[in-house]
């Protein structure tokens, strides 16, 4: 560790690739809400060569909860289309490590685990449209609140590819009845980042017992003027990663993002030329 | 051959279902444009599975011309994330059969040339955003005059993935300098149909030397008060598989186009339940 351990308050002013510096240097480990403001930050999948052609057929087929916003070469740990200079073995607070299915350990650098057969593959996440939210006067309960949003399973089922099935995840926001069009339009521009909602009110419809008892994250307040909105979530596939039972398959922590130098609205110019 | 051949103007009125009934019995074998008003066109490319990882990777990288909006499972000819009963084999209306990085024929069937190691990868069509253009009082001079829309080869560098790499293709539309503006915006509402410009003005920009010499297509003239504006083209995967010298991939033949049953513009509630 070169450098000594920085707070979520002295990063909120850097720049992407500065933040990335400071991570890799294993100087914050904490999670990436906020940081490195305007870029786009990503869930990540690493898995082996020989599940990626399904995962990308498993997340083409349902991309609500997994929209892919990269794909790495096979071996190579960096992913110039994303950042510069991303290292996907180093440039992430914290990662989880599955093994056969079950969570084995969380880890700040994965340098030792990293093979030539490995794949990373980026989704895009909520936070992109949670700025946008906000931006626009639509508050964010669990970001008022200093919270995790609160991530539910359905009964929702996925479209399956190959080892690669289940159901859905999803997010729930509280949004007041008159911005709830406002929040599916503003959302729909993202489909990057989870596109407009799957569904809102009663959360029975998707198999949710008991809104106030989330499966991760933590429970926020519906007020009595607010409708719950549910958004395809990006546990979803690593929930679906734990189900298939790989051998070795590696994510983010959930909230400790790749953070990327793209623009989270993947906005011109940067998508005329993406490899610079 | 069970029906007799049909014309673009006896099947106006019928739904994508239908279409590809009269398809499938090879009762019509022309260009799909403007059958089954509102469905989701589609872009074609049969490759070995043995690519297909990089072949998704590759559109991955380059969305504007290479929108994935479909992924086969590997030797299975049916699609059912496009439409229940679509059969990839005969639900074409015209296909081309690439040998060795050369056309070898057109066909109108290729289910003897269909193999148990064989992806499907279906991708957005610019009929989408040209359909939205009408609708909001642009007009497309390529369809006022009956032409195909002019493609021309750019020097614009694509993101290589393994064997595919090249430069972009792209479409020219010419756009009346007060609609410029709107023709971006409602484009953009379609990332899954090559999504906004990729440039406008000067064809030299893009290294195209002539814009009334195209490469593919027709010319169009372009008006006095108007301007020329360029597209991500479906056209640039297929001179990709050209240029990776596969031994044998399969395409449609440019216009003539796969009929899916979503709604082109992907909306709620078809996206909810993909796999139904």
């Amino acid at each position: 560790m070169s450098q000594a351990a920085m707070t979520h308050s002295d990063l909120r002013q850097k720049d992407a690739r500065a933040v990335r510096a400071v991570i890799r240097s294993g100087g914050y480990t904490r999670h990436t809400a906020g940081l490195a403001a305007g870029k786009l930050q990503c869930n990540l999948a690493i898995i082996p060569e020989d599940v990626a052609l399904d995962f990308l057929r498993f997340c083409q087929r349902n991309p609500k909860p997994c929209p892919v916003v990269g794909v790495s070469d096979t071996g190579n740990p960096f992913m110039p289309t994303l950042g510069a200079d991303i290292d996907i073995r180093s440039d992430v607070p914290k990662y989880r490590v599955f093994r056969d299915g079950a969570l084995a350990e969380e880890r700040t650098d994965i340098a030792d685990l990293w093979t030539d057969r490995m794949v990373t593959v980026a989704l895009g996440c909520s936070f992109t449209f949670e700025n946008a939210f906000i931006a626009e006067g639509i508050p964010v309960r669990h970001i008022e609140q200093d919270k995790t949003v609160p991530m539910y399973r359905t009964h929702v089922p996925l479209a399956p590819a190959g080892i690669f099935g289940g159901e859905m995840v999803v997010t729930m926001r509280p949004i007041h009845r008159d911005r709830v069009a406002d929040a599916y339009a503003i959302s729909a521009a993202f489909p990057h980042a989870h596109g407009a909602p799957i569904a809102q009110g009663d959360p029975a419809q998707l198999g949710i017992a008991d809104l106030q008892k989330p499966d991760w994250g933590d429970p926020v307040p519906v007020r009595e003027d607010e409708i719950p909105v549910y958004w395809g979530c990006g546990v979803t596939p690593q929930n679906v990663l734990l189900k298939a039972r790989l051998p070795l398959c590696i994510t983010h922590a959930p909230g400790h993002m790749l953070i990327a130098d793209l623009s989270e609205r993947l906005d011109e110019p940067t998508r005329l030329t993406p490899y610079s």
